[in-house]
């Protein structure tokens, strides 16, 4: 008994059969005497095709009316899952983003949720009602749609799960949870009973996305439950919260922790050789890249020599045109003498909540490298994960030698990563 | 200058290029100097769209989550034709029908409007926008999105013309207005370039359904000026209004006018023979009949013999079986001998507000079909209009006939219908 909050994404929700099975999961939750609010998106590619629409009838786009527009995805699907719950003969109610209490500023298209007003809500719950409601949408206080943007219905669903104080948050997903790596290029990748909310953090920006990070954040700072599972099959999926030892006697072993490893082809890197060491040059790049929208991941900067320095950095592939375009200029008024792009490289990371206080982890990612003859372009390391850009051919090897020296494909997780 | 509400239908919104027509229409009529409202219904065949899906994932439908559904239809519409305004440089602001202020009773999918707040409206109007309005649908003071059943559209935007007390009601459509007969059968027909509302109720009721009768009682309750026009050229359509004779000098034509000849060739008619005079008998049957939803259109009952009546009634040929289902179990306790149904038949009728004080009409129309040898097999007349129950095959002949017989497709309609 208790308040279980569900999510389902589009391609859970593809077609008449889907919606049927996914009616089907939610009375099971139900019957098992929860009180259930499911948050559904926009059914497969709906929104895909409403952003085409839109395209063609107008070059310019207005987002106060995008959110006019795409937010009929998800009232489609909420209508569509009630009424297949309600024929199979039990209580249910739709409620859109608005009617479901979800307020947000007046950001169209990436608004962020201010708060959620659960009367309704309870109220239709404490009536015995299952409750569907729209995902990716809100409401601002004078009366307009808005959108939460990329991942929204994840956000719905965490948000709605603070408010109610839920039980749990249910992800369901086309993967069985989240795994120490990605498995359709290891076999021996393993899933993962619970991970921290800032591993699942690390792991998501990786590019194991089965969460937008934003939500992960959202639910770490309201302290909600998730528990990442398929849509296909009732096994456990991964839970994801706080502390990954809240319920066991394996303390000891808080502080050699490695997670997962993570890996992204998708991927360049740029070099910029002979900067000259003077305050706010990397300001004036890095300022200058981000006015242009693009995500700069991993910076390095080596040591100075001759009063200059070499600073590498890496940011996705799709974004290294506009990179090179915005560099150009900068060559000059700032004095670069060169600068080069690799783009076949891809990004290898170790994640995992103690890696903090075992200064050997690092050590041994770059021994399991090593051991495979890979060179290292470029290192970076933060508090829970340590990654390295190499050769992009040598990705699988790379991956396949670390999860194999942090015991990943033994290892019960709550025991794993002790390194001799 | 002056405020004018625009409907377009589904048909003139099939596709980014009618859409964009339809944007150019609209910010002609605002440049014109005028405060504009469009209303629009969902793009081409959407509604029937959403329909299926809901009967593939429930057998039987929820109203409630079925309005859900279908709304998002207009939704889709307003924010299309508001973007493409929009990118042609005019402000401009889409509402649905909750943001409009459209206040409706809580009868899902048959909503009635109850008041329309007309403040935002006026607001976005008075800033200089041109306003985009979903047709078709409302919500209750509880916060539920209802919409209006058929026609639902039309009833949108009269009754906005109503609470903004607009000018003129323009009802774009795929015709230029309302003829003297149907221009496809009879090429003679003319355009008619006023008829009064109670002729437009009966030409719509007769099927020459260019506007829903709902909407035109609306707008007769609450005098609102309609003017059905073409969407694909700018030519004067047919204005609808309290009075044919509002601005010129030929009141003394008003009681001699016939408007125009319509037909119905989805009928039936069903004979009750020796039906016993007893007072409740026709009660008993005709309640029967509407219990089941089953909408009986003339009823005729002819002089008494022996006691007993014969009943003929006519109903719409979709209905016939359900009918007959009914009447079988009647027909022995209320003791009839004999039931009949023809499906091969027509219904032709003249309409026209000043038939009543002119007795001369009904015998001229009969003196149409004498003229061509065609047997009437029903009569029945109101105070606008005559109809005969006359065989199918015949129907082109009798319109003809008697389109000629009242001179529609000579004389200007002001001066119509004088019989000698």
């Amino acid at each position: 008994m208790g308040i279980v909050v569900q999510k389902f994404g589009g391609s859970s929700l593809d077609g008449p059969k889907k919606i049927k099975n996914v009616a089907r999961r939610v009375i099971e939750c139900s019957k098992a005497g929860n009180q259930v609010v499911t948050v559904v998106s926009a059914l497969g590619d709906t929104t895909d095709k409403l952003i085409e629409l839109g395209t063609q009838v107008a070059e310019c786009q207005s987002r106060r009316e995008m959110d006019m527009l795409l937010s009929t995805g998800e009232q489609v699907s909420i209508a569509l899952l009630a009424m297949a719950i309600k024929d199979m003969g039990y209580e249910v109610i739709s409620l859109t983003g608005a009617q479901a209490g979800i307020l947000t500023d007046k950001t169209h298209t990436k608004a962020k949720i201010i708060e959620i007003n659960p009367e309704r809500l309870s109220k239709e719950l404490d009536e015995g009602k299952i409750v569907i409601t729209a995902g990716f949408q809100g409401i601002t206080n004078d009366n307009e749609i808005t959108t939460l943007g990329r991942g929204g219905s994840d956000i719905t669903a965490v948000a709605i799960s603070a408010a109610l104080r839920a039980d749990v948050c249910e992800i369901f997903t086309d993967v069985e949870g989240v795994y120490t790596t990605d498995p359709r290029m290891i076999p021996e990748a393993r899933k993962l009973a619970v991970v921290t909310y800032d591993e699942m953090l690390e792991l998501a920006s990786l590019g194991a996305g089965v969460l937008q990070p934003r939500s992960v954040e959202f639910a770490k700072i309201h302290n909600v439950i998730l528990h990442v599972r398929s849509s296909f099959n009732h096994r456990d999926g991964t839970i994801v919260r706080e502390d990954r030892y809240m319920d066991n006697n394996c303390q000891m072993e808080k502080d050699v922790v490695v997670t997962g490893v993570a890996y992204d082809l998708n991927t360049a890197r740029i070099g910029l050789f002979d900067v000259p060491d003077r305050p706010g040059v990397a300001h004036g790049i890095f300022t200058a890249l981000s006015r242009e929208n693009i995500n700069v991941d991993m910076i390095v900067q080596g040591a100075m020599r001759n009063g200059r320095n070499d600073i590498s950095f890496t940011a996705a592939s799709e974004d290294i045109e506009k990179v090179l375009e915005i560099m150009k200029p900068l060559t000059e008024t700032i004095g670069i003498s060169k600068i080069t792009c690799d783009r076949d490289v891809s990004k290898v990371s170790i994640v995992g909540a103690g890696m903090i206080t075992n200064p050997g982890v690092a050590a041994a990612m770059f021994e399991a490298l090593a051991e495979e003859e890979i060179n290292i372009h470029m290192i970076s390391t933060s508090e829970i994960k340590v990654s390295c850009i190499i050769n992009k051919g040598e990705t699988e090897r790379a991956v396949a030698s670390i999860h194999k020296k942090f015991n990943l494909d033994k290892t019960d997780q709550y025991f794993l990563g002790r390194i001799k």
